[in-house]
């Protein structure tokens, strides 16, 4: 069993988003002009980037989420580490985040081994696929939106294996969003009788 | 304000099924194998039956459905019409349902035209995506069910255009599936000031 609980108390890595109805994160044209931020909503992202302080995305997503915090003067989010996957930036260290590419097991051993809160999976898709097909999805977060766009960019573009989940939360705010939680059901290992 | 309501009182159509969190209806092969029904799903599906009377269905979902009710050895509902949406099937009444063939929105007037309760679209994705294209559907009821298949048969297979709902239920059972209910928001009618 130590090995077991061992293991819960590692580092979690949760992909969370805002998804609409039919699947996705955002329009083809990258934006997400349709996600308002409520009162509420702003709670609870706040509880939910106290706890991670690392946070793993790729290129795309990154290039979205810079412009929009220059667009919007966000401030840096003092004491986080962000991952940049790509694999046409070169890797290695920058302001304010670092450049890297896979294999994403080793990667994301490494960063499991060391201390910390947990991960924070920002997408997108493209990214969120490559970690399903690796399994190394622990939780999802979702604020599912009660829009449909009709085309865009899928949270989960296919393929990967089937994945199996428990809800873990489920929560209506007044907007008609709903934040769902998720945590990823693995086989139990084998047990030598 | 009497148009309106009136408009309001019409026969809804109400797109049902169940979602895998990845937005699928069905594995590849249409088997659905990962929905299992519970006593709570099975009040769930009871009620809603209760308050229709029509179902609508691409031909995919008819085989499919066709198939499981033989297998399974499900009595007909008494007092549902059925109408099967197929271009390959001759048009025409048969025993227990009625193959037509489009264009949507007279079929759906002459329907919403005769007094009766709510009409189910049954999907599949395919006939979902026509209907969404002509703004025919009013309500969805899903069930959300804790797992992603990595790949299948959307439940919106792009493209239609943007469609705005509203939360109207939302509902978490033991299993850890979710039933949600959106009504359809369009946008009001131009008022002559």
């Amino acid at each position: 069993m130590r090995a077991l609980d061992n293991r819960a108390m590692k580092r979690k890595i949760i992909y969370g988003f805002g998804m609409t109805i039919d699947g996705y994160i955002a329009r083809k044209d990258d934006s997400m002009d349709y996600l308002k931020m409520t009162k509420e909503g702003e709670a609870v992202m706040m509880e939910f980037f106290s706890k991670i302080d690392t946070i793993v995305m790729g290129r795309r997503t990154f290039t979205v989420s810079r412009a929009l915090q220059k667009e919007e003067n966000t401030p840096e989010m003092p004491g986080m580490v962000n991952y940049v996957f790509s694999r046409s930036m070169k890797p290695g260290k920058r302001k304010g985040y670092e450049v890297v590419r896979g294999p994403l097991k080793p990667f994301v051993a490494r960063l499991r081994a060391r201390k910390g809160k947990d991960i924070y999976l920002a997408g997108g898709g493209q990214l969120a696929r490559s970690f399903l097909r690796a399994d190394l999805v622990d939780e999802l977060f979702i604020g599912l939106v009660p829009i449909m766009l009709g085309d865009g960019l899928s949270a989960f573009p296919p393929s990967f294996p089937q994945r199996d989940f428990k809800l873990t939360e489920c929560k209506a705010y007044a907007d008609g969003s709903i934040a769902l939680r998720y945590a990823r059901v693995r086989s139990k290992p084998h047990r030598a009788k």
